[in-house]
C-alpha cells in the first residue's frame, strides 16, 4: 500500500517528527487524536475541530457497530462523510470494549462471544468480522482484532500473546481494502520478553504502522516507560509508532521521547465533562469556589477560543448551573491544550531542542493541578 | 433617552418593519430574541450565535439573580461581557419566573416574597429591586416588574393590572441607568376592556417601548390574535412593541401581522434537546425511525451550519446515542429557521407584500409536523 508513506523530517534521541501520508491528508507526527466515541467528539462540532487544527479523529469500533450500525454508516458514504470529518480517522477494532463493556465475553481461539451494554443482544467479533466492520466504517487508519491482558497476570499474557499473534496473520488475510492502513497490536502486559517477542513477531508480518496496546492500564509510570522502550527498539523505526489509549500531558512527553508518533484518548473531552481543565502546569478544578470571580481565562495566553473569549467565573458559573456550553468550552479547551503541546514537541524535535523541551515541560507540570 | 430611538423603514397594514437603537447596536425588527435563561442559550456558543446573526438575546433575571448573583455578574463587568454576547440584550423583571418557579410566594401590594427553586431560600422581589438587579445586569432592554395572571380569571386579572401599573409608575422611578430602555407590560388576560384599560394606561407612562405579557399562557391562538389587536390599537406605533414569551412560527407570523415587534421564547432550543426540529411547514421528531437512513439535511435548502453539514440519520444517531451535540445542532438549525423567518417577514414589509409572505407561510405551515 505505497499511499501509507511515514516520512521522517527529524529525529532528536529517540523522538521523532514526521509526515504519515492517508488519503484524506497528511498527518503530522508527534500527533494526539481525540476520541469521537459514538461518531462524534462528545460536545464538539466538527466545524470547532477543524478551528482547533486537529487531524486524526479516533472513532469507536464496537460502539458503532452496535448503534448505528457498520451497515448503516457504509449505506451513508462511510464514517468520514456520516460524522463530516473531511480529515484522516482512525478505528480501532472492538477487541478493547469487547473485553471491558460488553456485559458477558466468551473468549476462544476463533473470536468472542458478547453481549450489548445497551440491549443485552449477543454478537460475536473475529478478526475477520473486526476488519470486515472497520472496513464498513471506512476510516484511514484501521486496528488488528487483539486481546488485551491485565498487565501483571504472566499466564494470561502469554495466552493473549499468542492470539493476539494469530489474530493478527487473520486480520491481514481478512482485509481487501487498499484505501485502509492495517496497524498491527504488540501486546505483552509489564514482561520484558513478551513484548519484545510480540514486537518482533508483529513487526515481521509488514504492518504499514505499528500499535503498542495495553498499556495505561493499571501498571506504574516506571513500567510503561520501560516497556515503551523495550518495544521501540524492536519496533522498525521506519514506520509509525501508536500507544493507544494515552493522552495525558506528561504521557504525551515521556511517549515522545520514547519513538511514539500518535496517541488517542479521551481524557480531554471526558475531564471536561467532570468540569476540569487541562493547562500546562497542571489541572484546574473549575467548580472550585475560588474561581467563582476570577476574571482569568483557563489559561493566560491560550489561543483557543474559550480562553480568547471566557473568564473562569463565566466557566464555574456554567457547570454550577449544569450548563452543557461548559462541557463544550473546557472541551475544546483542553483538545487545544493537548494537540498544542504535541506541535510545539514537533517544533522542538524539529529544532534538535527535544529534551530541552521535554525537561522544562516536566519541571513545571504537576499531573495533580492547582486545585484539582 | 434619545439614544433609544425607534425608525420604522415600513408599514404593511399593521406590520411594520424598523429599527430600535441601543447601546449594543441596532436591532432590525421584526426580531425574534434566542433565550438564555441562566447568561447561555443552552447548548450554543456566542460564536454560533453570531454566525447566525442573531440580534437581540434574552436572559432571565430570576435565574440570575438567583446564581450566580446580579452583584456577581456585575463585577465581572456585567452581563454582555459575562456571557460574552456583544449585541443587544433584554432581561426580564423575574416576575414571571417569581410567579411560576419559585417554591413559595407571598404576593402584596409591595411586591413579592419567594423562596428559590434552587435551595429554598428565601428572597423578596418589588419593582424597585427587580430595577436595580436588572441594572447590575445591565441590558439594553429592562422590563417593568409585573404580575401575570391566568388568563380566564376575572377578578385575579383586574388585581393584577391594578398591581402591573402601580408596579409600573415604581420602577420607572427607580431607574437610575440611561444607557438602558425600560419597557412597561400591558396586562389584563383575556379581557378587552382590561387590556384597553392597562394599554392605555401603560402608555400613558411614557415607557421607550411596551410589551404584551400574559398570553400564550393557556388561551386559544384566537383570544390571543384578539387581545393583540385590542392592545395594539392602543399602543402607540412609533414605538417598539414586545410579545413576551411568544415563539412559535404561526404566532410570529400572526403577531407581526397585528403590529408586534419584537418576540422571545425557549422553544426552538427546548424543541432541540427534545429532537424536535422546526421547519417551514412544521416540526420534524428526528428521533423517528423513518430518519434512521434519511440522507437529507433537516430542511434542504437551509443555509444554517446544521442543514448545510449534516443529515437526518445522523442527527437521529445522535440523539439515539444520548450524544449532546445533538443539542447543539438541532438548537442551531431552530433558532436559525425562526430568524430567517423574521428577517424573510422584514423583507416582505419593505416590498409591501407581507399578506402574501403570511397566507403562503400559514398555508403551507401545520404546526404539528410530518413527524411531530
Amino acid at each position: 500500500m505505497p499511499q501509507f508513506t511515514f516520512d521522517i523530517a527529524a529525529a532528536d534521541g529517540s523522538a521523532r517528527a514526521g509526515t504519515f501520508h492517508t488519503p484524506h491528508g497528511p498527518i503530522a507526527t508527534p500527533i494526539f487524536a481525540p476520541v469521537g466515541t459514538q461518531a462524534t467528539v462528545k460536545a464538539v462540532t466538527p466545524a470547532q475541530l477543524a478551528e482547533l487544527d486537529a487531524s486524526l479523529v479516533l472513532s469507536n469500533t464496537y460502539h458503532l457497530y452496535l448503534r448505528p450500525g457498520a451497515d448503516l454508516v457504509a449505506e451513508m458514504g462511510g464514517l468520514h462523510r456520516f460524522m463530516q470529518w473531511p480529515r484522516p480517522m482512525l478505528t480501532d477494532s472492538g477487541g478493547f470494549q469487547v473485553f471491558s463493556l460488553a456485559e458477558m465475553r466468551k473468549i476462544d481461539e476463533d473470536g468472542v462471544t458478547f453481549k450489548s451494554h445497551i440491549d443485552g443482544s449477543t454478537h460475536r467479533f473475529t478478526p475477520e468480522v473486526s476488519i470486515r466492520v472497520q472496513e464498513q466504517l471506512g476510516a484511514d487508519i484501521i486496528m488488528a482484532f487483539d486481546e488485551c491482558a491485565p498487565p501483571y497476570d504472566r499466564a494470561y499474557n502469554e495466552h493473549a500473546v499468542a492470539r493476539t499473534h494469530a489474530w493478527a496473520e487473520r486480520c491481514l488475510k481478512a482485509q481487501t481494502r487498499p484505501d485502509q492502513a492495517l496497524f498491527g497490536i504488540v501486546q505483552g502486559g509489564v514482561f520484558r520478553d513478551l513484548r519484545e517477542q510480540s514486537a518482533a513477531f508483529i513487526a515481521s508480518l509488514g504492518f504499514p504502522g505499528h500499535a503498542i496496546g495495553g498499556l495505561s492500564v493499571g501498571e506504574t509510570k516506571a513500567e510503561m516507560h520501560a516497556m515503551l522502550e523495550v518495544v521501540n527498539a524492536v519496533l522498525p523505526a521506519e514506520k509509525p509508532r501508536y500507544l493507544m489509549g494515552v493522552g495525558s500531558p506528561e504521557d504525551l512527553i515521556n511517549g515522545i521521547a520514547r519513538g511514539v508518533d500518535i496517541f488517542d484518548c479521551v481524557l480531554p473531552t471526558r475531564l471536561a465533562r467532570h468540569a476540569s481543565a487541562m493547562t500546562r502546569t497542571g489541572r484546574l478544578n473549575l467548580m472550585n469556589a475560588a474561581f467563582a470571580r476570577d476574571d482569568c481565562p483557563i489559561e493566560p495566553g491560550c489561543a483557543c477560543y474559550t480562553c480568547r473569549t471566557f473568564t473562569r467565573a463565566y466557566l464555574r458559573h456554567l457547570i454550577v448551573a449544569k450548563e452543557m456550553l461548559a462541557s463544550t468550552l473546557i472541551s475544546i479547551h483542553n483538545i487545544h491544550m493537548l494537540l498544542q503541546l504535541v506541535r510545539d514537541a514537533r517544533q522542538a524535535i524539529l529544532q534538535g531542542c527535544f529534551a530541552d523541551f521535554a525537561d522544562s515541560f516536566l519541571a513545571s507540570y504537576r499531573p495533580r493541578g492547582k486545585h484539582a
